[in-house]
């Protein structure tokens, strides 16, 4: 069904929309390529929410070359509406012959749409082709299309015996500077990261892309700090840095605060600029959810505290608790959801690590294991409850394994 | 100085080589080819102390075409008389006129020895070709000549964080099918294997190889029990399996028992009569220090567990204690040396794994990781002392990285 020289084609696509994996949240990673014959007339890759998108791009560069071409897109086209015009009505204009798709759109809203708006206009549409490298490019994306919710990785810095820290917090540094220049490309493709406030006051992490050999086009992933009691210092070294800041507080609850619907109104307002199809079209209800979220926690009873924190820049949200006073994730996940995050990296302490583990939550787990020992009293990467037999644990499956300067690499994936 | 089909003969040299690597302990694996111009007309490779070496092997083969040929060895050839003749001399007489070594023997009885002799008759001598590799073949045997003691290879199966089982003790099965296969080829190239009484009360293991693939031809690694107050069962598993099982006990000690010092004698006594060439010659005297080391723990005082497992076909030897009253580790380490062991294998609970990682002796880790986490509460891989300072923490460097079915398999050894 496909031809070596279709294969080759799909491989460079794929290796073009990877160009934009910095910069496309959240709008998925996408590369086309038009071909006549044997020849390439035209390439495109999606570099940014609200920009052109692939195909587009590809057909502008084939011109009239496109008439009769096969179109190679990694990633179904859109075929409905929203901040750019359907990119299935872009290729039935240029007149393209034949389209070969990587994998379906998991957007609700294009899941083999696509397809048949091309085959009602005579197109030849053929799907599957590398089909799981192209799926590998938006995962995160495919998630939040299904779901709602981001996909969550947690990254663990840690000894071959399992620990991130001494007993008396020293961590610096456990892995290398190979490993952390890996975190950065890591961080780079992330629409958030996540961690606790325990780590903020022991830490004061930046938790942003600064390796200046990735080019962000000024985007950062946002910070999300989880903070039962709002003991986040206003000092706080990411408040500085260019990008947001969200932090998710139990502080003040009950009733919703004001606060927390200020914060809501001003990450909704940014949504619906972005709010645009493919995945950016939703950007818009997202803002809708997120203000009303903000008007719903915006009371007279927000503390000082968090005032402090907003005039740092903060967002301060009044977050759900869960039974045991903490704030609940499965809330901290929707809200990120509907802040159209992605992909979100949790960069946390043993508990919150944890507590992501115990509830099934993480998607992948990436572990940099430096070649040492720190023993048994040394600060565990996950603090879980005792399994009664050894069919309890969660079992992942190994992606990769590599080894990064003096350290190994371990990807894990949730086994499904 | 080496052409590329030097480097093609020497590569399969050492291929050749390490099909003895199930066999040949206490002796290293050595692999010889001889050719004419860049024609093989001889192979041979050691297969079994007291049998032929790889040089009269391929000289053999090659009969009247070795004269004028070019031999490449992987280990210097050794010079002196042992249980075979020097194998300088088989190659001078059959009249190579050049020969290629990987890399020199370390027995000082040998080292540079070999490469004089040969020059001495006039044949030209290179030294150095695929010299790592070629080291990497008998890393045991190196030390052993070196230092006199064996090389330490700690084995470990272990969850993401460093847990062996969990607190129950449960630990069947972390690791798959395909790891314990791997541990198999492990053990076979192993001298012994080391645990301490707990394990085999907890487990009952075996700690032999019964991969039916891999033909050991009858020899099995020592097995090896440290056991303080000889708890060891005389109904053991493995007692009842071909090969020794040699057991350290303090039991009988305060001040030296006849049963120690016969045994310290013997070891002495071994240790004498080992100093012989290339490692083969040694076997004899081996045989008999265990012998002696029978005879010399019977003895009056001994008591009727040691005579109980005695009968049950283990040797009981009373070893020297540490300041803390545990069998001192050095005295275990230099009696292994003295009984040849070139490559022990520790596969032992987290106290023993522990003490042999705290000491600086374990030269390798080897770590299957399965893709799981069991949590604090689980029994931790190594109980170490607490660290003041991460830079206390002893390094190691990562030699492989690998995934062995569902698990990574990282190799580790010491920093030097």
């Amino acid at each position: 069904m496909f031809s070596s020289f279709d294969e080759r084609m799909m491989q460079r696509a794929i290796e073009l929309a990877s160009l934009g994996r910095h910069t496309t949240p959240p709008n998925p990673c996408v590369g086309c390529i038009v071909t006549q014959g044997e020849r390439i007339v035209g390439e495109g890759w999606h570099r940014k929410a609200g920009e052109l998108h692939a195909e587009p791009l590809a057909l502008q560069a084939a011109g009239a070359a496109a008439r009769g071409a096969t179109a190679y897109v990694t990633l179904e086209p859109h075929s409905f509406h929203g901040k750019t015009p359907p990119c299935t009505d872009a290729l039935i204009r240029a007149g393209v012959r034949r389209v070969v798709i990587g994998v379906l759109d998991a957007n609700p809203k294009v899941s083999g749409d696509g397809v048949r708006q091309l085959e009602a206009a005579g197109i030849e549409v053929q799907v599957g082709l590398l089909e799981e490298a192209a799926r590998e490019l938006n995962l995160g994306f495919e998630k939040r299309m299904i779901t709602g919710l981001p996909r969550l990785v947690v990254k663990s810095a840690i000894s071959l015996d399992g620990r991130i820290a001494l007993a008396s917090g020293e961590s610096k540094w456990i892995t290398g500077a190979a490993a952390r220049a890996d975190v950065q490309r890591l961080r780079s493709r992330m629409s958030a990261v996540l961690t606790g406030v325990d780590t903020v006051l022991a830490d004061d992490p930046q938790l942003n892309v600064r390796d200046p050999s990735i080019d962000m086009l000024g985007r950062q992933p946002m910070r999300v700090v989880l903070d039962t009691k709002l003991r986040m210092p206003p000092s706080a070294a990411m408040l500085k840095l260019p990008g947001e800041t969200l932090i998710f507080t139990g502080a003040g609850t009950g009733p919703r605060t004001d606060a927390s619907a200020a914060a809501g109104g001003q990450a909704s307002s940014s949504a619906s600029e972005n709010s645009v199809p493919t995945g950016d079209a939703e950007l818009a209800s997202a803002k809708k959810d997120s203000e009303d979220a903000g008007q719903a926690s915006s009371s007279a009873k927000v503390d000082a505290a968090a005032d402090e924190l907003r005039r740092a820049g903060a967002q301060v949200i009044t977050a759900e608790l869960d039974p045991f006073g903490r704030i609940d994730l499965d809330f901290v996940l929707r809200e990120l959801g509907r802040r159209m995050c992605n992909d979100v990296l949790v960069e946390a302490g043993p508990t919150l690590v944890g507590r992501v583990l115990q509830l099934g939550l993480a998607d992948e787990i990436i572990a940099y294991i430096a070649p040492m020992l720190l023993g048994p009293d040394a600060r565990a990467m996950a603090t879980l409850p005792p399994l009664a037999a050894l069919n309890q644990a969660q079992r992942y499956t190994i992606q990769s394994i590599d080894r990064i300067g003096a350290e190994a690499r371990l990807v894990l994936r949730r086994c499904l």
